[in-house]
Order: structure tokens, then sequence, then C-alpha cells
């Protein structure tokens, strides 16, 4: 689909340019990829080095010049060296005065510095304008043409016009600049290349912690128990029974989760009176990466819907179908149709169908470009209004399910109820209070107080500034 | 996925800083979470307030002064207030004037007022530069600093200077600014962020409607007829068996629809013999929704699929199966395998499967990243091309699911045919239609008047056009 | 989705207004379209035509002049006329002098002409200042504002300034400029809206081959054979048995494909000793078409899948086992439960369904949107750790699946062995490579060579670089 960014080449101009000459110092991989990939935007390059002598490495079109020489050509110039050996450039200190000076390093670690690599580079060339950006962009992915991960660019810096300089540099390379700043921002635009999903981590610990409980709790009471008491070998249940067991429990817990910090955050401002103190911290947290929570909950959501659609292909339940026909036949007789179970039945996975169907709806929504596409109020209608209707669908699937189980003993072994019983809790919870937080005594204070109006004004952090206002 | 917004924080910048100071007039929710984010972006902010005390709720870095004394130490200001307390304003005259002031406001109902709030502002401090921004980004997204929702921001204005100015803060803050034009477009700015889906609304309410239709057809056939006539009870029919009776039904009439106004618009032409006259107002607003009409078809086909895979596993079908198993066992009679049914029963499933598969990656092509990314000749093959295959495939599904059941008797009951029959209709006049007028003799015609030749040049609209033309 | 372009239109602004006049030559469709888009954004329009009088299909607020005096009133003129309708601009030479010419024009074919029409624009006019430009935007969207198609409008052209107030009107527009570099680049960019889809056609004709072959092959073994050895018509296989059977081995043949390349160069570079020479041409261009690779292979699995759980709804397979039930009631014969085959049928489901379940989202992560925000790092880890994951997981499945079958004689019919088998080969040499290949003794010194060492740094071609290097 990126086609266009491998075939549509800017070609080297050879007529009139008014674009500026680049220097970049340093020749290694991503100084090159750089080089090349400015030449066919149409920028002069010069590259500043140890060994001025031109390589078959470097862009044809580029001059080598040492790094005072081509210093002085430019205006702009890229730092394509490891932090280690910055040392250097503080003796160009009056070659450099007043240049733009491109901060593009990375480091190995998250933290790994006192200060940020840009920040070091400022204080070694004081007098130069210095603005990190492009350490987000891979040098394959410049010299290869195809930008399938990120084309978004992370530029900051103190001084506007450097930073302005860089980033029309960024646009013309087909690449989005994003301004984070001042040069203070470095240091996280020199940590992001190093993480690895960071608001995903919560969400995936939690999951797993919570898969890894219901799939021993599910060992003990379908595999252990009927071993022991019953001697039956059920230990294929690992394959397929199991796993679908677990996933509709995580996915309507962990669906559930999605809406429970909006619940406790109206009962705090309820019991506070006030929309105008901090949430605790935990619950901030836990409400920025509810998305994330959602679709792994939609994750799970998929895998139970697809090990449910394949369950009458296997072998197991092949030979159950058959081996009850059978002994039926033998035994010369027929069940009656019973309406209830059909009901039930067709209920059930009805309810599971709609709910499944509304949760990829709702993934889908969640798509940057889809969200991108949508104006706040559709957005918050979509995230609210459906999100619920998908929660009280997957929890009354669950319940119907449930049907004519939740009090026959035979379903507690061990004392253990059976674990979807367990994951019913929260989404009831959830669903119960949210109820009770709609009916209108409820909801016209909450309205009220986040429309900004105060129980106890006088007690709260915001009381002077309240009394102030009134006597103006 | 929009980890980075919230983790790669601009902190405040402490050294040179040439941003030019903005000024926020209201200390309200939405004032302080823009102040903040103006801050975190390197902006100096001055709060403008009745109270001009700092207060512990809004952004240390800023300062709180009186109105008239913020507004004279920025260029820009932020009108954060509410459209009623506008008045004081023009009291203000003097100092705002030439001020570029933004107004963010937004109203409670569309069209509430009888002129837009930034052309009431306008029309209240005529010395001053009005520029309307920033209404559809939400207060709590700004600083969550979780822009999930939309980032792009409408932009409009007279002054295009002051414009830029603003569109200028607006990318420094990370969010896409989009220049309306005028002030005029002032007026549906305010009113796009109270719209819910405004191009869904037409294909949603016409498939609830059609959907109602088929739902009591279906009702009357299955449930009723049986009720009365054999004295059967199927109404747990409801849950599934209606339900996929109506979804691949709405599936293949909305994709139908989809393919209608083009077939039709190409008669309208044929028929006038040119292209410069205007389609009805119906036909070109239908036009504007195939894409909404395709996506609801999409889903009914999604349901469809889901329903259809459930089957096996339902209660009733599996008590069908076990009980004629039984029965002929116990009668000791066995049937013999039918080719043909093997052969009805493969393809009818094939075509479904193959027809959903490419209704699927029509869905797919239709994501805003996705449509971003292939030229027009491409959008046009996968939509045209692949989406005719897909009716055709979908409509060959259908009439082979009918197979040997259009002439039996029993199809008709109260002479009400298959619903599934009533469905056909349309998409085979479509397909029928366009295979007309895709014939050499008719194609090279429409494709004459489509590159500007006309019939009757003379009694066209266009004649002088044409007339003077020729004469040059 | 993109309702907004049509919804918030700007309107003509009838007060004071900043923005430069835009001449478009030519009164076409294109032309009649921009002049009305660019009006809506504000910018006065004159037409220049041969016949300069209004017409009711050009827009109100545009003036009709003759060509010379139209140009007068502009700095940039749009040229929305034909190619070899150009002849006359050259008479224009000297009206036309200095100014920013937009070249819009297309071609019928690929390579039409020797010289680009913007460069053979340019040479008519050679005081002119060429810029081409929104080839790539069709007319109709334009005229809809219904842009559901790209929103890309390539830029390019000699003159930076001329090319930035183009950029500028592309943005006012709402549309999205990609600066492409010089005049030179106009070539590939009145080429790219004759594409159609070039980065897919390796993949898909592949992929055709493969299908053709697996498709014979399997008729032969599994149609044929038993026509001519056992006298059954087994034809009804066409329609899904045999569909089944080939999606499932396109699927992991082409996945596989996928990591072979990059297998291939990691060997290619442990034999050189150095990553400083390139790789065969048949190996890039291989590389850069894995995505491609990857999402077909992704659309095959994604139809084996509903192949697969259409299973159960056949009439073949349905009554395949009724029959056999009947039959071992008949003969009052059970068959008892088999543990291994319980197993082996759950867990090749199993690992069928987590291997789906990981190539789903390694398809979703390719999204432009989703890999748009994610870093290097992260889409590095999800296509190459997740990848591998999912070739492991899928190879397991088609493992399992043959079970016990690989040395069954019945497998080998006329000596060809089950099409399965022969999908594996592949997949499996690639794990068994990467295998040897993360080894540490090797994988050290892969490290290494990536990280710019070299085992006969005198033998390549850098050694000149390198020994004037390490003199400095």
């Amino acid at each position: 689909m990126s086609k266009n960014s491998s075939n549509i080449m800017a070609l080297v101009p050879k007529t009139s340019n008014k674009r500026e000459t680049v220097c970049i110092f340093g020749t290694g991989d991503f100084g090159r990829a750089l080089g090349h990939k400015l030449i066919q935007s149409g920028y002069p390059v010069v590259f500043g080095s140890r060994s001025p002598w031109p390589s078959s490495l470097i862009p044809k079109d580029a001059e080598v010049l040492s790094h005072a020489e081509a210093a002085q050509k430019a205006a702009i110039i890229i730092i394509a060296i490891q932090r280690q050996h910055y040392d250097f450039l503080a003796s160009l200190e009056e070659t450099l005065h007043g240049k733009v000076l491109v901060d593009i390093s990375n480091n190995l670690k998250i933290n790994q510095y006192p200060e940020s690599n840009a920040k070091y580079l400022a204080q070694l060339v004081p007098s130069a304008r210095v603005v990190k950006a492009f350490n987000t962009v891979s040098a394959w992915a410049l010299q290869s043409g195809t930008l399938d991960a990120s084309r978004q660019v992370f530029v900051c810096g103190d001084d506007t016009e450097a930073k302005q300089m860089v980033m029309d540099i960024v646009r013309a390379l087909g690449l989005t600049p994003l301004d984070q700043g001042s040069l203070l921002a470095a240091r996280e635009i020199e940590n992001y290349p190093l993480q690895l999903f960071p608001m995903w981590k919560l969400p995936i610990f939690l999951s797993l912690g919570l898969t890894a409980f219901f799939f021993f709790y599910c060992l003990v009471r379908d595999v252990i128990y009927p071993c022991v008491y019953e001697n039956k070998d059920y230990s294929f249940y690992l394959a397929i029974s199991i796993p679908n067991r677990i996933c509709p429990i995580m996915a309507l817990v962990l669906l559930a989760l999605v809406y429970l910090p909006g619940v406790l955050a109206a009962i705090i401002q309820l019991y506070r009176g006030t929309k105008y103190s901090r949430f605790p911290d935990w619950l901030d947290r836990w409400m920025l990466c509810r998305k994330q929570l959602g679709l792994v909950a939609l994750a799970f959501a998929s895998l139970h819907a697809i090990y449910t659609l394949v369950i009458p292909i296997r072998y197991y339940v092949r030979w159950t179908v058959e081996d009850r026909t059978i002994s039926q036949a033998l035994n010369n007789k027929t069940t009656p149709f019973d309406n209830t179970n059909g009901w039930l039945s067709d209920s059930y996975l009805a309810l599971g169908i709609l709910g499944f169907f509304l949760f990829v709806l709702l993934g889908i929504t969640s798509l940057p470009s889809v969200s991108n596409n949508v104006n706040w109020r559709e957005f918050r209608f979509v995230q609210s209004k459906l999100g619920y209707l998908t929660l009280i669908l997957c929890t009354a699937h669950t319940l119907v399910y449930g049907g004519k189980r939740f009090l026959s003993p035979s379903s507690y072994r061990w004392y253990l109820p059976n674990a979807y019983m367990l994951s019913l809790i929260i989404p009831c919870v959830v669903l119960v209070v949210k109820f009770v937080l709609i009916l209108p005594c409820l909801d016209k204070q909450l309205t009220r107080i986040r429309q900004g109006w105060e129980r106890n004004p006088q007690y709260s952090e915001q009381s002077n500034y309240i009394i102030n206002k009134s006597a103006v």
C-alpha cells in the first residue's frame, strides 16, 4: 500500500535548485541513508568526515570534506555520530557558531545518561542551535523507501527558527514532523524508540495473571477432579475446552474493567461533591489504559468465537454425539424436543453473536484512522453507549448460558463454583452501579458537579478563588 | 497506540524561547486545559479573568491578570467563555483592536442562534480579527493527552494572516488544522460537534425499515403459519432462525442498492444524451451515501456468516439431526448419497464464502488509512470491479440456495413466497441492466457522453458556450 | 466517515480576503471542479478560455477572460488543458514570464511521451516556473467533496518558492501535499495514477501460479484417482474440499516465503563476511514485497478458516456422519473413545486457531494507521517475533494434522504424497535455517557484521575508505 514512496522517487535535480545545502557529520549507515534521501529530495549534501575521500558507499552526488570545511558550507549540520564521539565537536565551536546542529542519536538503554544526548551536545557547543530530530526513523526504512513503520519524526529544540528549518527538511523527505517543544523534551524523545508498548504493559500483565489464575482453577475443576473421583483422563481438555472456558471469562472481566473506573470516578465525584479534586493516581493510570484493556478483551472474545465455532469439528464432540445417538437407537429410545432448551440455547447464542458483533464494531472505531474521522460526540456515543450495550449483551449471554445450572449442586466440585460464575461478579457490579447512577436524582447531581458545581465550596481548595470571584 | 502524546511530553522550556505569548480569557475547564497544553508546547500563557488571583487549578507557569491587562500582553486571545457572556468584550474594544480573537465556543443545539458565535463575536468587536478554531477538540482529551478521538481542528476566518497564526498554534499542539475558508464557515464548524453520524442516517433508517418489514414477513410465514395450521410452537425461531433469514436478505438488498444509483445515472445520461445536466437531488444524495450503505450491508453479511456458522451448535439442530438418525436406524433405512445435493450444498456455500471474502476486502479498502494509500484507478478498480463481482457472487449464492425450491408449491404459504425470493429482485435487476449497459453499442456511447460529447448540443444549457467555442 | 469534507463547506467569503487570485486555463471538467473548490476555499478564480463568455457550468463567482487577460490577473496559472493542446502557450510566453504554471495533466498510457508533460510545458514556456501537481486527484471527488480515495497530492518542480505556493493551495483545499523533488520526478508522478497495484503484481502472480499447480495436483489425487480406480464421482469436491486443501497450503507456503528472503540475506552476509555488498536484485525485489506476500497469505488463511468452519453444515459431511452412525447402530457396534485421537484433533485445531489469531494480529498492525503509531522497535517486534511465532504455530498445525498419516501408504496415490506434505518443505527449511542462525556462534558474528564489521576489509570494495580512515 505504501508503494508510492518507493515508486515515486524524486530524482536528483540537475537544473536550478534553491534548496539549502545540508551537512552531515559522519558517514555511518544512518548518515549515508539520510544523505541519500536528502539528495533525492533536492538538497545538496556535503559529508564531514575524518577521512575526506569519496567512498563507493557514499551517495555519488555528495561531497566529502573534512568536518570543518563541510560545516562551513551549510547552515544545518546533522550529527550522525554516536554520543561517545561528540567530544571533538567542542574544538569546532567557532565554525559551528550559530549553526543548526541536528542531534539524531539514540541510546541503548532508557535514561542511559544523566542528560539527554541533545542537551549534552548543546552544552558542548553552546553557541550552536541544537535541534533533536530523526532518531525515531530507521536507516533501513529510509534507504529502502518502504516506510511501513511510522512516518512521524519528533522534533524539539529551544530555538523556534532552527526547529522550523529542520521541520521543513522532515516534510520534504515525506515524513511528518511533530513539534514536541523545548530541548527538555529530548529525553523523552530519546527514550521513545526504546519503548516496547508501554501503554500495553499493565493490561497485558493483568490479563496474563488472570489467565493463569483461571487456568489453574479450571484445571482443578475439569481435569484433576474427574481424574481423582471418576478416574477419567480429560487431559486433552487442555487444548480447546479449557482455553474456551478461559477466553470468554477473560473477555467479560476485562470488558467490565474498562467501564469500572468510569463508575468509580463518578462515585468519587458524587461523594466529594466536586470535580476539582484529583483522582487517586491508580485511577488515573487505569483510565488511560482503558482502550488497551478493551482491545485485549476483544482479542479474548475473538478467540472464544473461533474456539466455539470449531466445536462440532472436534473428534471428542463428534464421538460424543455419535455415541449418544447410537446408544439411544440401540435402546430404542428417543428424547422429545424440549422447547425451553431450544429457547435457552438459541438465545444465549444470539446474545453472544450480537455482543461479539458490537465488540468488533468498537474495535474498528478505535483504529486511529477511523477515530480520527468522527467528532467527539460520535466517539463518545460509540465508546460509551455501544460499549455499555456490549457489556450488557455479553453479561446476559453468560447468564443465559448458566441457565438452570446456577443452583444445580453438580456445578460445585470441591465447593468450587463454575468459573463463569466468578466472571459474572465484576460485570454485574458495574452494571448495577451504573444503573443506580443513571437514576434521575443521582444523574442530575452528577451532571451539575461535572459542570463545575460544588457542594462545599468553602472547604474545597478552590475556596479562595470562588470567594474572590463573587466579591468582584 | 497513541501513547506518544502522553509520554513524550514537551516540558516547560526554561531557556531561550521565542514563542509568542498567548492570552486566554476565561479559566473554565477548556481554558485551563488549553493553557496547560500551550505551556507544554512552549508558549507563555496569560489568563484574563474577572478574578485575577492565581488559583491552584490554573497551570503554575501561567500568569493570571485582569482581562484588559492580559489582552495587552498577547497578539492572540483565545475566548474560552460561553457565548452568553460575550457582552463585556465590547467594552474592551480598544484593547482588542487588531488582535486575533479565537472563538472556541460550541452550542447546545444545531443552529441555536441566528448567527454563528464567531460571527457574533466579530460583530461585538469589529476591529478585531476573529478566527474560529478548537471547538471540535474535547477538554478532557487535551488534558489527559489521549487524543484517541479526532486530531482535526477546523479553522476558519476572514483574515488569512490571523488564520495562519492560529493554525501554527494548532500544529504546535500536535493537532491537524484544516482551513475551512472564511468566517461564514463558522456556522458549519459550530454545528459539526453536535452532529451524530449525519451520513449514516439515511442508510440506517432505510435498513431499520427494511429489517422491520422482513421481520414481520418471516414472522408470519415461519412462526404464525405453522402455529395456525400445524399447531407447532416455533417461537424460538425468533432468536436465530429468523435473524439469520433477515441478515442475508438485508445484505444482498443493501449491496444492490449501492450499485443501483450508478446504473440509474448511466440510464439518465444515455437518455438525456449529455452529462451536463444535473441529476435529481435524491439521486445525488443516494450516491453520496453509497459507502455507508455498503458498510451496513457488510455488517448484515458478517452477522449472517456468524449465525450460519453457529448452526451446528444449536440445540434445535443437534436434536433434529439425532432424531432423524435414530428414526432411520430404528426403521432400518438408509438414504443413499445424492450427488446433486452434494453439488448444490457445496457450491452455494462456496459462493457465499467467496462473496463474503470479497465483501470484507471491500470493507477493508474503505478504511480511511487504506483508501488514502491507493490511487484513483486502484480505488475504482476495487470499488467497482470487485464490488460487482461481490454482487454477482452473493446473488448466485442466493439463487443456488433457492435451488429446486423456487417452483415447489410448499414454498408458498398464504401465497407468500420465501423471503429470499423477494431479496433477489433488486440485485437481479441491477445485474441485468448493468449487463445491458456494458454491451459495446451502449458502452461506447456512454463513454463518449462521459468524455463530454452531447447528442443535442443546441438544446442543452451549454449551447451558447459550445457555439461560441466553435466560432473562435 | 469523511462526512466533514462535504458538510463543513467553506462558503464564499464576502468580506476582506487576502488570498491571491488563481488563474485556470481551460474550462473542462477538472478545471471547473478545481475552480469551484478554490472559490470555496476563499481564492478568487479567473478562467482563461478561448471563449471568454460566462457559462452556466462555470462557478458563478469566477471571471472568464481570454487566456492572456486571465494570465495577467494571477501569479499562479493552473493548466487544465490536455497536453496535445499545449502549443498555444508558447505564444503567451511574454505574459507567462515568471508565472507559476501548474501542470495537472495525465496520460492514457505509462510513459506515453518521451518527456513528461510537465517537462514539455517547461520547454514550451522556458521563462515560467513549472510545478507538477493535482494529477492524482479526481475531478468527481473534488466536485462532490467525498474524497474517499487518496487525499495525497504529489508536487514536484525545480523552483522551491513556486512549489511552496502550490503546496499552500493544496493544503488550503484540505488535501495533503507531498513534495517529490525536482521536475524530473514529474515522469513518475504522471505514471502513478495509471498504476494498478504495482507492488502486488509479483505476489499475486506467484500465488496464482502456485494455486493452479496445487489445484491440478489435488484434482488428480482426489477426483481423478478415485474416479479411475474406485469409479466414484467426487466432482463436488471442486467446490469446497479442494479449495480448502489449497488455501492452507498457499497460506503456509506464502508465509514461509515472507521469511525466506531474510534468512537468505543473513546467509549471504555471513558468507561474504560483510554487509557492504549489494544483494542480488531478485532478493531486493523479494524483500520489498514481503508485506504484500504476507497479506495474500493472510487472505488464504482466512478463506481456510471459513471453509473449515463451514464443514459441519455441508450436506456431504452431514450425510457421511448420519450414514456411519446408522450403520454402527444397525451393526450393534460402538467404537470406544480414543484418547490419542482426542489429543491430536484438539491440538491441531488449537494450533491452527492460535496461528490464525496471530496472523490476523500481524495483518492489523500492517494497516497504515496502526503501523504509523508504533515505533521502529515495536514494529520489528511484531513483524519479526510474532511473525516467526505465527510461522511456527502454522507449521506445527500442519504437522499435527498430518499426524500418523505421514507413513501410511494409503496417503500415496500414484506415488503422489498428500499436497500438505509438499507445503511443509519451505516452512520447515526456513525454520531449521533460522534456528541454526540464532545459535550463539553464528548470531554473534551476524550481529557484528550488521554493525559494520568486515571479515576481509582489504578485499571489499570499501578497502580504500577503511585504510584511509585508520590512517587518519
